[in-house]
């Protein structure tokens, strides 16, 4: 965790920006500026929907990325939105993780991964890419993954040898921050605790063995914004696990919320924001149906941009210091 | 589940081959057959690994199909092992799925998704595919997909909703089949049940208002064969969920462990072996080095062809009806 860790102190900004994007969050002008040249790679018109998202997903990424990189530590793309309009989307997502790392950020790969021992060595070259004698290569460009725990331990291992072995690390769903994540997350164990907790407590004892040089492990723990008295617990009950707090923002979450969740020297946690800086556009005024593509792209880099320094000074003053 | 049911009542067979190609269980001659032709399409040199195995893989896969496509209902290719080679592995997922539907099979994509609200909504694009007014493209060649819990309801409904409305299905991961299954899923719950019960609870209740003409809903369940007598209660506990049962032959269940699975009618589940076929070439004694790969993928073919028919044998005899 200490690259992310280091980055965060660089921009003295604890926060990361979702790569979410959906049809209704890409400016329409900039998808249909594209059908003519994608129309040309298409065996059938009915591809031509997905074909055009894809192309559009990663202007619009770009666009926010170069609006963002010198304000943010690390970008989060959520690989969802991508496989949503099938494998051109993946390699949209890919190209976007690249693109991303060029600029100097930290790439955290939301792609919920997890299953069984050799199947989750499988699932762990998005962190080690592919090997044959001397060669790799790194298909993914990811410097983290978020990862399921239903499975327990043997489906984690090859995540953190993987992270471990090409400093590199993973966030691990503890306590996430939809309504319903309670139906399973908040069961009571026979002992009294949470199943949250004792997820916790195996995340914990995941990292044990992986802790750098600035107390955190290569492990880290998935906690909404939208569980502050509980991010707090586990913020005492998880000490040398890293958290990613998603929740700000659009899902309700605000500084107050989060301060729980960082240490006493400001570090622990990194807050993700996506529709509100993404789709800040679409709260803007300038925005006019006739406006060109280049213009409605530039738009939603001022506006990600503005939004972005706003959560920034939200973060630095409430929480970080 | 209306279609797989009738598929396994077609071929007599409630058995599934598991498409999870690694480069260990494809003949290296056919790997190195598609190097020349490769190299022409790569930037660097340092692609070739994964460029040849993703063509590779979608070889060997459609040598098993051909071979399997008239003695097995349903293939479940593993996307963990394509991802593990980056986005080409993607497309030859996809080129599977669709190759493999084109034959006449039921496709189980085993993605292990699961996520919140709206992301699990871009997740069910695996079912739903895109849509854009009157066209819908399918990307990706599913019949049904495997689905996390852990995020509960909210994260379950879009791909309920999905499946319901392209007559596919899913399966819930409730009891896994690998040894550290047991550190989450079987916690004792304060009311005494156990979690993974919890789970199957909740599925069979995610399924209820989507129950077929033969009595199970597009909602099923995951449940490992390396534990017979929880999945012969799961079988009482859920009588409307239809199971897919992970862990014959290699992970070392046999037709006994997966009979409790099954209903009084000897339907209610399919059973999955991957290595135990694909991989079966590996034991025979007719395979050389120094064979061709054409030689090689027939010997493929034949071997996973008989280790098909023995396995449909084995769950015929002891099993089904």
């Amino acid at each position: 965790m200490d690259r992310l860790i280091e980055a965060i102190e660089e921009a003295q900004n604890p926060s990361v920006v979702g790569l979410d994007p959906t049809p209704a969050l890409v400016p329409p002008q900039v998808v249909d500026s594209f059908t003519d040249e994608v129309r040309e790679s298409i065996e059938d018109e009915s591809e031509l929907p997905a074909a055009r998202l894809a192309v559009a997903y990663f202007e619009f990424n770009r666009a926010i990325i170069d609006a963002v990189a010198d304000i943010v530590p690390a970008v989060k793309p959520q690989i969802a939105m991508y496989e949503a309009i099938g494998p051109a989307g993946v390699d949209t997502y890919t190209m976007t993780c690249e693109y991303a790392q060029q600029q100097g950020l930290y790439v955290l790969g939301d792609i919920k991964r997890g299953d069984i021992g050799s199947t989750a060595a499988a699932y762990a070259g998005h962190l080690s890419g592919v090997t044959d004698g001397d060669g790799l290569y790194d298909p993914w460009h990811e410097d983290a993954v978020t990862v399921n725990p239903y499975l327990g331990t043997d489906g984690i291992t090859p995540f953190v040898e993987a992270a471990t072995a090409h400093d590199k690390d993973i966030f691990v769903l503890v306590r996430t921050s939809n309504p319903s994540s309670s139906e399973l997350q908040e069961l009571e164990l026979a002992g009294g605790e949470k199943l949250y907790e004792r997820t916790a407590d195996l995340v914990e004892g995941w990292g044990a063995d992986t802790i750098g040089r600035h107390g955190y492990s290569h492990v880290g723990a998935v906690v909404g914004a939208t569980h502050p008295q509980e991010g707090k617990a586990l913020r005492d009950r998880m000490p040398h696990t890293f958290f990613l707090v998603p929740g700000y923002g659009a899902q309700g979450g605000k500084a107050g919320d989060v301060a729980g969740m960082f240490d006493a020297d400001g570090s622990g946690a990194i807050v993700n924001s996506s529709r509100g800086i993404i789709g800040a556009w679409r709260k803007s005024e300038e925005y006019r149906e006739d406006m060109s593509a280049d213009d409605a792209l530039d738009l939603v880099a001022r506006c990600a941009r503005k939004a972005a320094q706003d959560m920034r000074d939200d973060l630095r003053v409430n929480v970080y210091r």
